[in-house]
């Protein structure tokens, strides 16, 4: 399975049913033999835009339908423009005394079936115009363009002004002076794969239509900025000549294929490289007219007056209009960076610096003893890390930057030192415990029920629990022992007794032993348990 | 070049840049060493909802901030949780005495170093609320719960909440409430490919993260329905549990990289499956929550009352939030057809019968000779297409169908005739011109200017110019001799002259002859110009 599809021939009909189930659409029946998708809430006494052609553009045109764009669509199967008779079909289905406005794209099949469809409905009394998107600026002048995405600015611009109940000629002429100022251009670096078919060998290409058929030009793009430059050249060549110094909207339109995040750097290599300030807006980038999963783009440039801008910045009820940005140089600012405190600007206590200077030389003596431990369920370098953090505090008793006088501030400095040096998890982990601690500190709790509350929010951002083989099966009953007035002596038995008791744990629910198999573990003590039953020891001794 | 990216590096400051173009946001400068995305209008009166991650899921977050949703995004490296000081100073860039809410996925990095940030915050005095977002049931129950693309619709409700002054114990309910609801599931046709980097050869996966890790379970989908049952089976199982029979809020994630088409062939599948009734209201259906281009999609449903709807409903300034549809079961209607008129319901004239039937058997007659002429341009059928239309007429001539005693009418039976039974773009283009020459006859206009008015409309749908190789190049001064007032043998000569001169035009512009090198057209006559004129001498014989 390499798509996201059922039967090749029910792609169509399917995702016009999904699409009915959501937007604000009438659909033909399935059994009918044609796809019209009509907005469920047209009123007829405004000129209905109408438009269609083959499948596989989605979200052009069933999407597009709905209140402030098109009153109806007609699909075909895919890349194959719907028959006559279903064009006439939506045409009597939304056309009331006010008429209608068929916006054709420039392809043979759409041309003539929509035109002779036109024609009967002229006959049946219906006043309709007809308008044929030709954007395309990649073909030859003597060729005839095809219409590309441009269309949907057509479909959003004509509906906006058959909504504001426009009349026939005035909606007319709004979709033919947009279509007379539309330039567009594509560029893909593969084909489209049609349900059930295989994607062809092309290189990529420049100057596609929507249809797989191939580009005017085989291009070699280096890089994404060398792509749009590729593209952008032909197209501000053609603008030059159509638009004078106009202000623009511009519509980056996925092909289909483009992740979001190639689209968000297709983006900013348009928008940087776009004649300063001549682009006014932007539709939100996105898929809009796509050739199914093309992997390609393009973009179309339309001449954006305060009219147009209003046009395409109206809202819809239509799912499929992604709406209109504002285009600006980007507005920068500096982030705001964590004052420099001066380290250690509280009191001294001699007695708890060589208290502390003993705990971390007994995390940097216990460094082997820690990472073989470690080797059995992770990659064997707890000692390491804590080695890391006792070698950073050592290094802030050396240079007397410690505020040892104060339990709050020293807490505090302890956080930001480990999670600076120290680093990895275990480093923000225990960071995130020393700065609650000193919190709980400043709200005047005593010693050991501080470091209760910083376990608390140590688990709340680390997710263990005891019983999980964790440094919490050591740190969470010394902490107990000194909540319950316990002597360091207490809380260091505490401490040996929970990280021995980690041996006989098989499950590891956190911390990266939670991947290994119970049996690797059996007999084997949690590294990080260790090191703290060896911190309390040390602070106790 | 497989993607439109620059260098692998730059991709996500890139496609931050396009974002911060078109977006309503301030960003933080490249060179900071951060990635901050903040809400250029925020007012800090309210409470600001913050959110990050790694990059990479793109539009999550940076395209989801603005007014009612995120005050502010943290952006890491792709897949790769942004640092402390980072999120630390976003928090101080938008947080005032309202507060903030920071909104987590369920990942390591993200907890530990959003926890330490939000931990820091309160240290500098800022009122900070975490929530942890959980909402994939893919995996077993004790191990703890991704963040996947629920994580938006947290970011939706909790900033509609701060965007309507809620207080900060307010809003962190909400968010909280929120997650307690929300249920997701993915699945993947493929891997994500980083940039730089190659897809990797994994069989479809169901429960996953988007971060590229392995899924839950290998699955086989063999259509779009079935891949949609597997992923519904459990998700429903998790929904029935919590949920009761809450109606829902529907969330079809893609991914990354599933097409239009089949986000609306998924859509459908989805929408069809939920237990009746349930589903009533879906976001627009589209990339929200990205692993890169990942071949996949996920599903999330959250209990939806009357103000988690509203919420979700209410318009955000945000570009990268799709907004929200009702669901109902698809409206169906049927298409009105053309109703079938009596053929030949009007007056006959026996002598324009037989000089009709004379110009049919001369079509018949000739379909070898145009069949041979055209196979040197086109696919030598036109012979054939042209025998098709003839045949068709006389049928109904036989069958006494026709009303030849009725010019207007004639025409108008003919056309119909041929778009129906010669098919191809020539019985359309025929059908246009008969259909178009009808209506002007219906105003009174003498026949050759008629049809001077018809074959305008043939050229305006098919695009066609006299001396561009086509039938135009008979039709059009036969046409004219009437029009000035010419015989039926003036005509005839006329149309001669015009279908032999074809024979000289080397460059055929339009038809299928656009595409023969000119060489190969030399002294052959086109034949749709040969058919007209064999046509007039027939009807001035």
């Amino acid at each position: 399975m390499d798509f996201f599809f059922n039967a090749p021939d029910d792609v169509v009909d399917d995702g016009l049913s999904g699409l009915a189930h959501i937007a604000p659409v009438r659909i033909s029946e399935r059994g009918s033999g044609m796809r019209l998708i009509v907005d469920r809430e047209f009123d007829r006494r405004r000129v209905a835009v109408v438009s269609g052609g083959g499948a596989g553009h989605e979200p052009s045109h069933a999407g597009l339908v709905g209140r402030g764009m098109l009153a109806a669509a007609i699909a075909g199967d895919l890349f194959t423009s719907p028959s006559v008779e279903a064009v006439l079909a939506a045409i009597r289905e939304v056309t009331g005394p006010a008429g209608c406005v068929l916006v054709i794209k420039n392809y043979t099949g759409d041309r003539l079936n929509f035109g002779l469809a036109a024609e009967r409905a002229a006959r049946e009394g219906y006043s309709v115009r007809t308008v044929i998107v030709a954007d395309d600026v990649s073909l030859p002048e003597d060729v005839g363009a095809r219409g590309l995405a441009g269309t949907v600015l057509v479909h959003k611009i004509a509906g906006y002004h058959a909504a504001a109940s426009a009349d026939l000629d005035t909606v007319a002429e709004r979709a033919q002076e947009t279509i007379d100022g539309l330039v567009s251009i594509g560029l893909s670096l593969s084909s489209a794969v049609l349900p059930g078919g295989k994607r062809e060998p092309r290189s990529p290409e420049l100057g596609l239509g929507i249809h797989n058929e191939p580009g005017v030009s085989e291009v070699a793009p280096r890089d994404a900025a060398q792509a749009v430059e590729l593209a952008l050249e032909p197209l501000l060549k053609a603008a030059d000549r159509r638009h004078g110094d106009a202000e623009w909207v511009v519509l980056l339109n996925n092909l289909g294929g483009c992740s979001t995040q190639e689209m968000g750097v297709l983006t900013d290599e348009v928008l940087r490289r776009l004649p300063r300030g001549r682009a006014r807006a932007a539709v939100v980038p996105g898929a809009l007219m796509t050739s199914m999963n093309m992997h390609g783009f393009s973009i179309t440039l339309l001449p954006c007056d305060d009219e147009v801008q209003a046009a395409l910045a109206s809202p819809v009820s239509a799912i499929g209009w992604p709406g209109l940005a504002s285009v600006a140089e980007p507005e920068t600012f500096t982030p705001a960076l964590s004052e420099d405190k001066t380290p250690g600007d509280g009191p001294r206590d001699a007695g708890r610096a060589d208290r502390l200077r003993v705990a971390a030389e007994a995390l940097t003596a216990a460094r082997e003893d820690l990472d073989d431990l470690d080797a059995a369920a992770g990659d064997g370098d707890t000692g390491t890390a804590f080695n890391r953090g006792a070698t950073a505090i050592l290094g802030a008793l050396d240079d007397d930057r410690l505020s040892t006088g104060e339990d709050a501030r020293l807490a505090d400095e302890i956080g930001d030192l480990l999670a600076r040096d120290m680093g990895g998890s275990s480093g923000v982990l225990l960071s995130i415990l020393f700065t609650a601690t000193a919190a709980a500190l400043r709200e005047n709790k005593p010693i050991g029920e501080a470091i209760v509350a910083g376990i608390r929010r140590m688990q709340d951002y680390g997710g263990a629990q005891t019983g999980d083989r964790t440094m919490l099966d050591a740190l969470v009953p010394a902490a107990e022992a000194l909540a319950d007035g316990g002597s360091p002596a207490d809380a260091a038995r505490a401490a040996r007794e929970g990280a021995d008791a980690t041996a006989d744990m098989g499950r590891a629910r956190a911390g990266r032993s939670a991947y290994v198999r119970d049996e690797a573990l059996a007999g084997i003590k949690d590294p990080g348990a260790e090191a703290v039953a060896r911190v309390f020891e040390a602070l106790a001794g």
